[in-house]
């Protein structure tokens, strides 16, 4: 797969990645690291929490879309160099088993007017279930560099 | 440590967290899973990236900050349920051997016109270095119970 250059992007392209199961184990791994609320980790204790079962932890979802983006269609010459993300959203819980894929979309390409050899590609990703349904939406700024420094 | 309520939340206060030293080993560990690109991975190859040296995944930094926040001072009823996250950015990268802390400021207390027995607290993190330099910062939409459901 050959590496893409800000001259390569244009607002309203697309780009898939593959999909990824998270199971029980994974999603208790993350939390028990990470996120150890009993919602996380606990079938029976999440019952009586406010999500009334137990979910993924929400940036386990986000951990599990980076990498899903770094080996999806959308490779890019300096990889996926965050300048920032707004907008970060999880519309439905992510339970075990889930199946998950996101679509990216460019919204924008902005060149930088300071420094001539790169731009900024403003993308927006939605992460998916089995069922089609959202589960997490953000749009991140990502650095790229020009093919041509100068142009 | 007891729960506080949406009541007992207030713009201006501020809560602190323990710190957490991360290493090399934990920087691959958290990529080889979730963001597998040279500059988080191999020291060598990070050289003739964009970062110029390694560094820890942006998601690695805001899972060690949820963790901080999930065992620190601010102790909410519901536990930190996300309702989503603006203006993430990670201003100085994160590099092996840097100790990161956080603090946390209330920035606003929004009570639900719909449901009586719960709002939204606007919390802004910063996550610092062991330089006091800022590597990680976002608000966070934060759904807290009331503990007068009916006032």
């Amino acid at each position: 797969m050959s590496h893409r250059y800000l001259e390569d992007l244009a607002p309203g392209q697309r780009y898939g990645t593959a999909s990824w199961t998270v199971d029980l184990d994974q999603i208790r791994a993350f939390a028990t690291q990470f996120d150890p609320q009993p919602f996380h980790l606990d079938p029976e204790a999440a019952k009586r929490t406010f999500f009334g079962e137990l979910v993924a932890s929400g940036w386990h979802t986000m951990a599990i879309t980076m990498r899903l983006i770094v080996d999806g269609e959308a490779q890019l010459a300096w990889g996926f160099a965050g300048a920032g993300v707004e907008g970060v959203d999880w519309p439905t819980p992510v339970r075990p088993g889930d199946t998950l894929r996101c679509e990216s979309e460019i919204v924008e390409v902005r060149p930088s007017k300071s420094k001539p050899d790169r731009g900024l590609a403003m993308i927006r990703t939605t992460t998916y279930n089995q069922r089609d349904e959202p589960v997490l939406t953000f749009v991140a700024k990502i650095l790229v560099p020009k093919r041509n420094a100068g142009a």
